[in-house]
């Protein structure tokens, strides 16, 4: 415990001088009004984002259906809607990631809409990230998703790192875990309920070593099977920490509904809820600073300096 | 020992990822240049501030003494130029505070060129703060000096908290200290000699509380004094960080030439020696920003939870 006091004391003083609070904005901010909401480092609800405005309305089932036409995209598939998350099987704890399966945008959407059926399966989309193959399937909505962020590419001198398109349904939950990544968030379709936890208490959500497995599928009619791949994961031993938050952790919720844009600071601990038959989110990925202190506070909060063996730089986020 | 386990972490951490490095523009920075710059919190060397290359020119003696005229300003008198620092006394260590004394901008000039005649003492103008008193001492030398840097209130949103002159020779030391504001630094004639240590090395320099002092003197002729206030000062203990820096730190010196602005970030240690029979130097100071994570980490990398009965809460940097 002694070698947690630190961890306690700046946890403590976080929350004192921040509280739960965040702001929200009505309109999107300047890129000089973004750089300073990045140099807080605190979540906000942005709203009035014209282009998910749009997008809300433009992306209907029929449309994205008529767009991907017959073209596979790869969709990540478990038996729960829990991926990327720790799961038991035969008596160990597993880091469990989903499969990656071909389908149409029409069979991902019917699969959606009618519930348990299918083997109780839940989807939800790849990442469309700047990598050839990726992009490449959804080249037929490219045209209708921004590149960038204006404001956010302004604010902080690049070009995001990755674009990302989610698609999935209530059943769909995020295990906590945050990202070295300034993340711009939009809501087009349904609800995400975010439980975030700033970067300070990530020391309380108890990370440790699982080893690694993913679901596969033997052969296509078969059912997804839990298959260790001899690596290691460091996550978060915290399943639910939107009902169950750890002593001494000041969780912030925040329901960011289609329409609106959460920014989500680099470090920040999140886990997601959908609420919506059909839930589509895009988000922006933006390297964050890895000059001055930010890099290196992260990486103590999370810890890494009472790891026995591990060596910390190592440890990608 | 095992208590500073953390802080020697995060101190190696930090060097590692930024090593020694400070930036050199050539220009002045845009508002969201600024901006980014701050978020990194590493000094920067600003060249070609048009106002300050303006005063190099236009601040010679004799327009100095012109624009004051008779009218008195409080200058900083101490013994041997070494204002705001530990000095030993019957037996103590004090950290005593210059006298203040008013003298004409004459009388202040001629004192610096004449070197240690009039007892050897060496002056140092009060800031020419925002509060009425002392602005309106410099009143005929405001319309020289801009109320803000516009970069950096753009930057900031907000105008300067104070905008400081100094005048002072090569016998003036500043003794090392952090202040909680984003600092502009311009110098207007002679060099400023910074030595430099990021907020993650503030431990190693090892602050300790002590009683309060102050330069008096009991009679218009008479030699100064050091009279006891019977307040306490928490105070670095290193008397000449830049010849002997502390095991374990990293300085970072930046001369800093007439015409030359330094971005000195809120929270760097700074220990500043000059060079030049008289050297002159404008400063603005802007309030840092409170919420998020910087003012937390300031003060743990200080080591206020080593305090044992400290209130860190109290504590102002």
């Amino acid at each position: 415990m002694r070698d947690k006091r630190s961890l306690r004391w700046i946890s403590e003083q976080y929350f004192e001088q921040n509280g739960s609070h965040y702001q929200i904005l009505l309109t999107p901010p300047t890129p000089l009004e973004f750089s300073r909401l990045v140099h807080i480092s605190r979540p906000v609800l942005i709203k009035g984002l014209q282009v998910v405005e749009s997008l809300t309305r433009l992306w209907t089932n029929d449309y994205l259906v008529e767009r991907m036409g017959e073209r596979p995209i790869s969709v990540a598939v478990t038996p729960n809607g829990r991926a990327d998350t720790v799961t038991s099987h035969d008596g160990t704890d597993y880091f469990v990631e989903p499969s990656v399966e071909q389908m149409t945008m029409s069979e991902l959407l019917v699969s959606l809409s009618t519930g348990s059926s299918q083997n109780g399966n839940v989807y939800r989309s790849r990442p469309a990230s700047q990598e050839g193959d990726s992009l490449s399937e959804f080249n037929s909505l490219k045209r209708d998703i921004p590149e960038e962020i204006s404001w956010c590419s302004e604010a902080l001198g690049q070009p995001p790192d990755a674009v990302n398109l989610w698609i999935g349904d209530s059943r769909s939950v995020t295990s906590i875990h945050n990202d070295p990544y300034e993340n711009v968030y939009c809501v087009i379709r349904g609800k995400k309920i975010f439980t975030l936890f700033p970067p300070s208490e990530g020391w309380l959500l108890e990370e440790r070593e699982y080893p690694h497995a993913a679901y596969t599928r033997p052969s296509p009619s078969a059912n997804l099977k839990i298959s260790p791949s001899g690596q290691t994961v460091r996550w978060s031993s915290m399943p639910e920490p939107d009902v169950h938050p750890p002593r001494g952790t000041h969780p912030i919720q925040i329901e960011v509904e289609a329409g609106d844009t959460l920014y989500l600071p680099a470090g920040w601990w999140h886990h997601v809820r959908q609420s919506g038959p059909t839930v589509i989110a895009l988000n922006w990925w933006y390297d964050m600073e890895m000059s001055g202190m930010s890099w290196v506070m992260l990486s103590f909060l999370r810890g890494m300096h009472l790891e026995e063996n591990g060596d910390a730089k190592d440890d990608s986020l």
